[in-house]
Parts: structure tokens; sequence; C-alpha cells
């Protein structure tokens, strides 16, 4: 029998819905419990019941970030599997909803439209412009895929995997500044690691076109975020759109509410559905219980 | 020897489009030419120029929409083609950059940030929602492409034809209302004909759910304004977007451009580009110089 915790906010949710489809030799326990050997929850909720949890052998995080969990001075003796492949398609639908509010100006509509201005004058479009994805894991994937639906040119940055189809060219590690020239758009999917952090910073915006338009949905540590401001205040690239931040919530005397060409959203790119990440839950304990490899091991060293 | 005569506020541009093209046979020519046999132009100054054009035999429209040629009272005694299959591809991204809008409440994010409100509820999505084309010719099969590409259901209403494997059901003339119902999205592309004059009307905007949003990027005609302005003030369905009126430039004093929930766009939904078109014409003046079909050949009677 396997005994399984969960840590979450949503804790009475995913109760019902694991009782709901009655997984073979689980039983769902509570804290305390010394022969609890699985834990499912939010990274820092897991992180702060570590050392009540003797026996535990797999931890489901339900976010992708695990940042808490990878502290050097926290326990490692156990597998951790983060939330992965359940977001995809929300994220694709952020970017390419906020690609195409761009290219049909479609906030500047609004304007004119509260002016009474009918303004006629062309709108672009994505056909025949360049995306750069930071980042092409299984959502760069999904995001490359709905671009070339849209006749874009998909360019990746990864650090070394070549394996989405649907992206023209690959760029790796040194070639940071070569990928970013003559992007249209740049988008950061990138996971939180010792190697992105301040990813974006000065050099890169300065190697994108005046044009450029940049959408971060990976983490907010990606971003030097005094570089950004200052590349919007002096109209060094078009515009961005930030959906996650250093400091969440964003602080109400941070400059970003009020940097001329920047949208917020408010880690909301891909809010996680329970039914998703249950199904991710199941199918993984389903491989534990069996003595498989389980889905999207999280390497505590490489921090992904 | 063919003779055209280029009647578009573009002239200057046509001309060099398509004399760097050297079509065989082919001179253009000034009016008055009394053996002009071929036209390109914006339907109205087709029309202006009928009279001085004894000996035309084609006539391609720049634009879709063709209404001053179907005037009872003009000629017809001339092949009309009119454009299509150039603007599938810009009304798509106007389409779903739309919906995404909706879905992704982009415009109540955009005054949450000038609140500084970190507003984390919930965002839509566009799978598994269902879509409605009022009209499933070249635009409305591209259109349902792309939304099976997000994961949505698609209905087609069509007076007969079914040629569109993305659409999921067919609804033909007195279904409807029966096509309306349950429908999160509905979008009309219908041409304008005495059937699809105020086909939009409180009939059919009573059968949408309360939740739905409407796309109109036919014709103004279609749509019965004062039921749409009802209709969104007293909140009978979410929203709505247009790109059409049924006059243009909409006058200052229409009650659209203050209307509650409603966004407007200026006919600027697909821009026609003159490359597109010219390659349309080429392509026709290829079939009819071997006295072939032509493609998008209108039919006086039906009106498309």
């Amino acid at each position: 029998m396997h005994k399984l915790v969960i840590l979450s906010e949503y804790e009475k949710i995913y109760r019902a819905l694991i009782e709901e489809a009655r997984l073979d030799n689980l039983q769902i326990a509570d804290l305390p419990a010394n022969d609890v050997d699985i834990a499912l929850g939010e990274p820092q909720r897991i992180k702060a019941a570590l050392a009540s949890l003797p026996a535990l052998s797999w931890a489901q995080s339900l976010w992708a970030g695990i940042d808490p969990l990878l502290d050097s001075a926290s326990r490692r003796n156990y597998v951790l599997t983060n939330a992965r492949g359940v977001f995809g398609g929300l994220m694709t639908e952020y970017i390419i909803g906020y690609l195409l509010a761009h290219e049909r100006r479609i906030f500047q509509m609004a304007e004119d439209q509260g002016n009474k201005n009918w303004n006629d004058s062309d709108t672009g479009t994505l056909r025949g412009k360049t995306i750069g994805l930071l980042g092409v894991g299984s959502i760069g994937a999904g995001v490359a895929r709905a671009a070339k639906f849209f006749g874009m040119t998909v360019r990746g940055y990864t650090w070394s995997s070549e394996s989405s189809a649907d992206v023209d060219n690959y760029y790796h590690v040194t070639d940071l500044l070569i990928f970013a020239r003559g992007l249209d758009y740049l988008v950061n999917i990138l996971p939180n690691t010792k190697d992105t952090r301040k990813i974006i910073n000065a050099d890169l915006l300065n190697a994108l076109p005046s044009h450029a338009f940049f959408v971060n949905v990976g983490r907010g540590t990606a971003v030097d975020e005094s570089a950004l401001i200052d590349a919007l205040k002096r109209n060094r690239i078009a515009g961005a759109v930030l959906d996650v931040f250093e400091q969440e919530p964003l602080p109400q005397d941070h400059l970003f509410w009020t940097t001329p060409n920047l949208h917020l959203t408010f880690h909301t790119a891909a809010p996680s559905k329970p039914e998703d990440l249950t199904r991710l839950f199941i199918e993984n304990y389903n491989l534990f219980a069996e003595g498989k490899d389980l889905k999207y091991r999280v390497d505590f060293e490489k921090g992904y």
C-alpha cells in the first residue's frame, strides 16, 4: 500500500479528483505520517513538509517552477517530478493572442474608438515574421507549431536539444546575440537556472531590431528588469508583455506598472487546471506503482 | 493584343507590378479607349467607367464586395471576377486575435495594470469552445482550420455547400436558430445578398447564449444594428467586434462608438495587398488569354 499526502491550497479538489480515480494500492494520508511515500503539492508546501516525510520516495510538484526544492540545503533523496505538458495549450494561446494584438494594433484601435477616430491605416500580419524562442521544451514546441501555422519563421535557442521539427533554425549557448538579430518577436520560456538568470539583459535587448516585441512567460528571474525598462523607455524595442516577475505580486511601486509600451498580466498565462494536473499525477502514479521511470523528473543539479 | 485599363486609387502601384510581370499580349491603356477589353480596379470605379468601355470583356475587382456592379440597371455583358482567396490569412488572424483577446481578457488586464491591480483570476481558453461560421467560403474554411488548430468545435451555416472538412457540423437555410443555440462565438463572413441582409437580427441574437461573442468581418448590411446595440446594452450577449458597417466611415453620431462591450475596427480586418491582388490578376489573365474559365467569377443574379 502506497501512502499519499496532498500539500496544496486546493487540497480538497485534488483529494476528490484522486479518490474518484480509485487508484490501486493508494491511500490518502494526513500529516504527520511516518510512512507516507508520495507527496503531491505546490513546491513551497512540499519543502515545508520535507522534515516530516522521512519515507518520501516521490514528490509530484503541481507547478512547473520548483525553485524552493532546489535549495542545496534541502533533502534530495527522493524523486521530484514537476508539472509539464499541461501548460502548452494555454501558453500558446497567450503568446499568439498578444502577438496578434500587437500586429493588429488592438489597443490602438480601442483608443481610436474612444476618440471616434475612423483610423483605417493598415495593420500587420504574423505571416512572414520571425519568432525566436528562448527555450524549446514541451511548451516551446507547441508555440513553434502555432507559429508555423501562422506562417512565421521559427528560431529556437536551447542548450543543446533540437527536438522540435517546427523550429527552422537552432542556436546554442554562445550564439545568443546571433539568434536575437533580426527577430520580430522574442519569447522567453526558459526555466529558472543559474544559466538563465538575467539572460534578457541590455546586450540581448540591444541586439534586437527596434520593431521587436518581447514576451516573457518563463520566469521573472530571466529578465534584467531595469535593462528592459530602459529599452522600452528609449524605444530600443517596440513593446513587451510580461506574465512573470522577480517579485510576485508585483510591488505597488514597481516601475513596470507604468513603463510605456509594456503590457502586464499577472502570472495568468497558463493557470494550472486541477483536472489536467490530476491526470498527470495518475499517469505518474501508475508508472511509480510499476517501478518504472516517471515522467518529467527534475535533475536537481541542472535545476529543471 | 489585349488591352487593360487600371481603375484604382493605387493605379501606379498596380501598373508597376503588372509591367514587371511582362505578361504576353497585354498592353496597359488609358481611358477613353474603345478597344479596352480588360479592367482591373475597385468596383465603384469600374462602374463609373462602364459606359466608356464598350469592348469590355472581363473586369477583375480588387475588392471582395462588388455591390456597385450588381445594380440591376448596370451592364452585365462582361465577366466579373472578384477578389477572393487573398484575404483568408488576414481575416483568420483578425478573428483568432479577437477571440483570444476575449478569452484572455486582455482589455481587462490593461485596465487592471492601469489600476495597479494584481488581478490573477483565471482566464479562459479557446479549447473546447464552439464557433459558428455564417458562411463557409474560402475565408470561412481558413477560419475553420484555425479554430480546429486551437481545439474548437466548428459549426458552419451555408446555403448548401459543405466543402470544408474542418467544419464539424453544417446547418442550412431554415436551421439558423438551431445553428445559433449553444455557440460561444458567432462569426459572420457572409457576402451581401438579399438573403443575408439583417440576418443577424434580434431573433438570432436571442438564440445565442448570454456568454456568446459576435464577430462581423462579412458585410455591415448583415447586421440589424439597433438589435445588436440592444443585445449588448441588455447583456444578452457578452460582446462583439465589428469591422464593417452599413455606412462607412461610421458616422460620428452612431451609437456603435460608445456601445458597451463593443469593439470597433475600421474595415481593416483584411487590407488587400497589391502584391496578392496582382498575383490573382495574373493568374486570371493567363486563364483569360487561353480562353479558359476564370477564378472567382461573380454570378450577377446570386450576387457573389
